[in-house]
């Protein structure tokens, strides 16, 4: 099902070549101010266009409020948001079709919805079904003023000079991997439950659904396999529950501790590479060489930091409205 | 909430110290043979005990089964299996109660609950928990029987020798942390959904609800954000889907694809470790130094794996389900 | 929230005098065939406008597919409908405000939602929002040609003559209520659980989420309470199940029985009457006479036969759907 | 699915013939005080046994809770609570496998469930299931002490005079159904929601998992049909929503409006009547006579009463914590 969240609940919808992408929310709090202006700046992050390593195509990202807004206020009702599809050329897929691309979706999704999928430009798939979670996140984040939520990209291709890792791939004629962290400060004590809905399985959850995600990791994350408990455990240190270290990353038991909500993503390389690739031809039953046309990303997790902030509001949005600490009526 | 899966549904519920702790599967199909006798295998492989690394405790793990068996088998109607806990002695717990032990959820529950919660030996967060999940992944395998699903410690303490790295633990009288890694062959194309449903995401959601998971990764994981996409993208090489190289773990857009399905998982060092440690007195305010008495695992890595398995196993018996293939009447 | 089923999942949103109303139908199989056309024949149905008793005002109900939707069929992801909202004059709605009908939700919206929702004509509360049930229906219909649902009204204000009942309120300027009755043929044995998912909780869940619906019956339903066991009690005749009378009207331990599926509904008079009222006005404190404006329908109940035949025809592809009896891909 | 509720979560297992029936709660808050004790009161009014017209069979309806439960108080975590049957006879079925008893689920659930369901006296069909319902029911209630709830027959057999109603059927032999009014006061404004999650809706759906309920009704309900807009409208009379009427039974717009609930349901007559009955013999193919042994209610409304406030409370439990009425520590 294309929904997630508990009390604070999204559903995505749309196709990249279709009418329009957009999102519904279901469970914002009545009487929170809200524009479509509020939403611009992190869909024009999302877009990037104008960082080195991101694809200059500009992307119609205007958002249309179609229900739960009245007076400049949310109403209390769904709010769903449209973003319409202007700029889809009418182009020839039917090469993408006998040949799918590898790491896309192309070959699974035909099998399992029997070729009746929208295959354009990776139809439901593509990430531009993620400006609704960025709408989302925007209002997710409204709802939490005292909550900072800051994703970045610490890597490119293995490099911490991000510059150099680009330069790496535009070097190479190829795409590029990275790592995105994200780091929350002001996180009351106690979101999050053990087991099921550990605040861990929730963000991860999530985390997975945005696309080229690979791995995520909590606090010291992979690294804490590597190490005594001695050194990973945080000794507590007041009645705030302030931690001496924070190698839990904020979390445990599945339950915010209060400290710095840490986490790390590894975003794999744009899977539209512009160096000649092989794959099946469904038509000639062979495996043949073929190119990639069209302007790509060389590095989505460039994109991707609002798009991680977004998903992370979320699920923190949810928590606190189960926890009673956001209000029914804001 | 308690309960994890749409169409396989397990609800696992229990304290440590309490009278009892079990598991309800509903969503179970009508008429698959099974006996207690079935789940001891497994449940003997997560009581750990007779390996190096693992507490000697023996725990009573004999499943008790309190409805959805009839005559040998399944009836459709939920499963509910109970494991009295007898081994309880009446510690004296005020000292816990008093310094909340790091890398343990005391001090996140008690702020949560109000006090409230069972905090005998971790009461609802001890790993006891995890005999209903062991014991539901068993029937979920015997639901799948097409379908194999190993996964194993590969890492202690850096090490990829395990003895060494045990050695390591057992030298520095500290607890250390591991690596699993989990393979499944024999899934089916075109398990799971774009977005939210994501396999990926749903696998993540209840591996981070095993306790001490850091991380988890598909495929190459990590590794992934720094290769370039032409060395990432498996390339197709049949009709059935089969790739070259398989980079991705078996899952692209979110969707099986037929290939080897690979994941791995970070575990933390047990947070009982044998050293001594620091946390605060809430009672005195200060930081103290104690020490955790009783036996405990030096690395819970070494029980996971067949915990691991077995959610794997709810998740993919979730998705057959889902996409009809398990019938309804085995 | 605002949504309704398991594997075909509905959600509303919109309000009556916003940007537009509409639908998401999530877990729609792959391939079915669909226009917009298909849904034009039970929307037209929905508006009334031509019956005696339904208000002449036309409503702009075309449908316009925002998602979904490729190549004239079913993509097997989320469709989204939209109905715009284009004859929405600007009125005065102050008068309302300060003055909430009895009857409708303007009382109890404005305590709720703290005065945040959309109060024009309704907004949310508005049976405009049905138009999406009633398009979702269509396509449900569709997945299962072999089912026929026919809802009736069968009385009007007590009336078994519809238009003797229309014309008593015609003659008192008067609203007044009826009962509809539903019978579907061609259910097949199993849609249904015991307790919470019982066909008769599904079914009423969603009857009662239609606006002025204040009684629920199957079967003999409310006379059953007045009859003795051995006339109830329908006897088998043969190995399909066919019984000999169907008091049950076709559910029996809340799982169909293959026989006629029949129910019926109280629709309670249309709250807006043209006749004179009383209520509280909140700016003054006083209870006041005043007058409903504006054309209204004489009797909601003659415009939910289709409504009643759409939302029905939800849970029983939501229950075939879990039963395996409709694929996945149509 | 076995479950209901969205923050407060009632879940039931169990077969009358197996080793226990049972209900699982989760999301009851922690720090409610409660003991086995506070239970039997109500499972003693399910019991029936000493009324006239139930059963004087009594079943071993002692609560033991398994889990959720510490120093007298719930932890916030899942309670588990058994009832188990000891008073299971090993009795002769092979006479009701072959002729599926008129009125009881024993046909459906044979083809439902291929054969594998336990048919031992209705198995998970069997009232005895709503033990657990109860049981839960107790433990809402004590969670909203302002609210009172009070369900009663109001008729038997059509009989207003309940021993008249129950003589008429001691007289006849057979069995005989009757209404029940349930009455709650105290409810708060503002509970339930427009459209699928109305306060009716929600009601009803688990009203009508109550076996041998067959219409449910609010407020003036069936007769609401007959009614005039004018005459049916409650007219709102002061700042706190009192209505001069209440024909609306306390719900307008799906939204509770601090007026008195009430709402009625019609209980079947017992399925099981001492009168000699007809039904297909499966082995034989042929018709035939037969009468049903054993002790049975002869009016089983009669044990409804308590039922009702449970399932009454259980839903009203979930919409205060969704509108944050209930603090989740109590």
């Amino acid at each position: 099902m294309n929904s997630f969240g508990r009390l604070f609940r999204v559903s995505v919808f749309g196709e990249s070549h279709g009418e329009a992408v957009g999102v519904t929310i279901d469970g914002c709090p009545a009487g929170l101010p809200l524009t479509e202006e509020d939403l611009l700046t992190d869909l024009e992050r999302r877009k990037g266009g104008k960082q080195k390593g991101t694809t200059p195509r500009q992307e119609p990202d205007y958002p249309l409020f179609r229900s739960g807004l009245f007076n400049g206020k949310t109403t209390g009702f769904p709010l769903t948001i449209l973003f319409e599809n202007t700029n889809t050329r009418s182009e020839d897929y039917s090469r993408q079709r006998s040949i799918p691309r590898p790491g896309h979706a192309d070959w699974v999704a035909s099998q399992k919805f029997g070729g009746h999928e929208d295959y354009r430009g990776g139809g439901h798939f593509s990430a531009r079904l993620t400006t609704g979670l960025v709408a989302a996140g925007v209002i997710a984040k409204k709802l939490m003023p005292d909550i900072q939520i800051n994703a970045l990209v610490t890597a490119i291709g293995g490099e911490k000079d991000l510059e150099k890792g680009l330069q790496k791939a535009i070097d190479a004629k190829d795409s590029v991997g990275g790592i995105v962290e994200c780091r929350v400060s002001g996180v009351p004590v106690g979101l999050g439950e053990p087991y099921f809905d550990s605040l861990e399985s929730l963000l991860a959850h999530i985390l997975f659904a945005i696309p080229a995600v690979r791995g995520v990791e909590f606090g010291t994350g992979f690294a804490a396999a590597e190490m005594f408990g001695s050194e990973h455990n945080d000794a507590i240190e007041d009645a705030d529950g302030r931690t001496r270290s924070n190698h839990a990353g904020g979390v445990v038991g599945g339950i915010t501790n209060g400290n710095e909500l840490v986490f790390r993503l590894a975003v794999k390389p744009t899977s539209s590479t512009p160096k000649e690739q092989e794959s099946l031809n469904r038509e000639t039953g062979q495996v043949e060489k073929f190119t990639i046309r069209g302007r790509h990303d060389l590095c989505v997790a460039l994109r991707a930091p609002v798009i991680v902030e977004a998903v992370t509001a979320l699920v923190l949005a949810d928590c606190m409205l189960l926890e009673q600490r956001i209000k029914k009526i804001f």
